[in-house]
């Protein structure tokens, strides 16, 4: 049986136990979901049925990419449908004989409105789009990776680390100026490693615009590791799993606060780490970070951390909102990304790839602090 | 008045029309709404509440990013909400003092389990959820560019062509090999002559893989423009705007099936081109294309076309969907990209960006099939 095969029969139990008899996974543009990957191997715009009887239909808008690289047991292009999720829909009870009103479950980010649409549709069935239904079940089991999602994540790792090697030599000796420089240094250093790519727009800001979480434009032709704080926030995609690091480039002497900051950031960075063992809860790690801040005045506007696989965000979330239930478990690959940002003295942030195994706690990525 | 309060005002004239009290945009990870940049100026990553007596509350992720860019009467940073929309909404009817019982509309695209907690937390008010709500109404605005947006589609366009002889010269003397090559040459001269950056990852295929409509990955390594058919997709942003264009470029003697394939491009493009005029059904457009190719035995397995704008893709639909209902107007500007694919033979696309004006129908951009 394939890794594919395996994870379809999971949430075949999943359906049993929940009493649905067919499940409705969607990727399109506007709304991603890359579960329907980690279920087929197709790497994106096409639906996928699950029913019941243990038998998948997947429906790619195109039919060579799934020729070449989806596993499933029916495959039927989505042209056949007009392109309309409702239409395919209607095809596949059809021809996966879902009885007439048993369970039929669609995506749980299915709008409001499309929502009423399918109900009135298929007025024959019970549909269900809901929080805690099926795409919760796939992404709760892809938060905790197999055995070859986590060979696949010390590869990406392992080029994501030369990279930062070659990032600071080629920094230090001048051959990388600008943010631009850098940035597609990367994506031309990662493909040329093996990778599929980036696995996000790389963030590339210099000290003028490092105040900014998400910079932007991400990045630009001015100058990256100049006097003061420089941020690269830069992942890379191997065998469709995404690396997220960040390094803080300094350069030059900094005023008393900006130093406070850097030490601030690793004293934040340090205390999560040291926190990470199974079975914590991810909030109480984000809220202990918080706490450290705030002893000094200040406050990171964005959260501590947050799962990595096919997505560059995915579960589990290390925030310390207050609904976030997550606990750490072993085959977890999460970032820990501590930061500090202002608008004059610019921004920092220090964020690794951390495995959480039976054997220990293990920073996957080295990105660090460089002081040029 | 600036463009952001015309645009702003054009929407609370809609709500006064529709009797909305308080209506509230959302532009966040998993759902991307520009038409909050194109209200505000605000780059992402923030809520927009709009209310009846003509007042904006903006509500970013990222202060210092809208203290710099964005316009609204009111700013207050998401982190005072916990980062959650719906503490933000309930806040917003406070301070905006929303009569209670009125109606308050959230986005069309709010996932119905999401929809039921609204429901739930603002049970004092009307909450609507609807397609031809307001975010169709800000789509369908932003479907006609105004001046200030064609000039800047203009200097896009400029740009992009520029590329495009740079990209022809360099491939002829072969300082273009790989795919990657390409794709990175026009990151950065992109960059280079102003743009932002790119619109959408650029689709780079050697004639091995220009068989899927949308190569996977985006490029590789491999090489561009080897004999065969090769195609390039990309697109290059301008103060947020992104032109989209496809080049096919043909190499060595090709079969006659593949010559049949370029042909019957060329011959859709000029059709569609040749249909389009103020008031033309957009579908109409799409079916005369699609019968073109119906006679030759071919099948375009995607859409004619689509708007351009702060999205790659956005208003209006240039496809043969049986609820298509655009019709083209002045101040559109769109895409026209007919293209055939085969696993053996390989594809060939051809897109331009299109300007129907009141003077006539203009190609912003000059992408072509280049015969090396």
């Amino acid at each position: 049986m394939n890794a594919f095969e395996v994870r379809r029969n999971r949430l075949y139990d999943w359906m049993a136990m929940e009493g649905v008899a067919l499940a409705m996974f969607e990727d399109c543009e506007s709304r991603r979901d890359p579960s329907l990957r980690w279920l087929t191997g197709q790497p994106g715009d096409a639906l996928l049925f699950l029913s019941l009887d243990r038998q998948s239909l997947l429906v790619p808008w195109d039919i060579n990419m799934a020729v070449l690289y989806a596993q499933a047991e029916m495959v039927v292009p989505y042209a056949e449908f007009e392109r309309r999720p409702i239409n395919a829909l209607r095809a596949a009870v059809e021809f996966l004989k879902t009885p007439f009103g048993s369970k039929v479950e669609i995506p749980a980010v299915t709008p409001y409105p499309v929502f009423l649409q399918y109900v009135e549709a298929l007025s024959d069935f019970d549909i269900l789009c809901r929080n805690s239904g099926i795409q919760e079940a796939a992404q709760q089991l892809r938060a905790i990776k197999d055995e070859e999602e986590i060979r696949i994540y010390r590869k990406a790792a392992d080029i994501t680390n030369n990279i930062i090697t070659l990032l600071e030599n080629n920094i230090r000796s001048g051959s990388l100026k600008t943010e631009t420089d850098v940035a597609l240094f990367i994506e031309n250093e990662g493909r040329r490693q093996g990778c599929d790519g980036t696995g996000f727009e790389t963030l590339a800001a210099g000290p003028a615009r490092s105040f900014g979480i998400h910079a932007f434009p991400p990045y630009t032709g001015g100058p990256f590791a100049a006097p003061g704080m420089s941020i690269l926030d830069f992942g890379l995609k191997y065998l469709g799993y995404t690396t997220d690091v960040t390094l803080t480039f300094v350069r030059g002497a900094l005023s008393n606060q900006q130093e406070k900051m850097l030490t601030l950031t690793e004293r934040a960075y340090k205390l999560a780490f040291s926190m990470i063992q199974d079975g914590v809860s991810a909030r109480k790690v984000a809220v202990s970070v918080d706490a450290l801040f705030e002893k000094s005045k200040k406050a990171m506007p964005h959260g501590l951390g947050h799962g990595i696989g096919l997505e560059a965000h995915e579960a589990p979330a290390l925030q310390s909102r207050s609904d976030n239930t997550w606990q750490l478990k072993p085959g977890m690959i999460f970032t820990l990304e501590p930061g500090l940002y202002d608008p004059v003295m610019g921004g920092c942030r220090l964020e690794n790839d951390i495995l959480l195994s039976d054997t220990g706690v293990e920073a996957l990525t080295k990105a660090r602090i460089i002081r040029l």
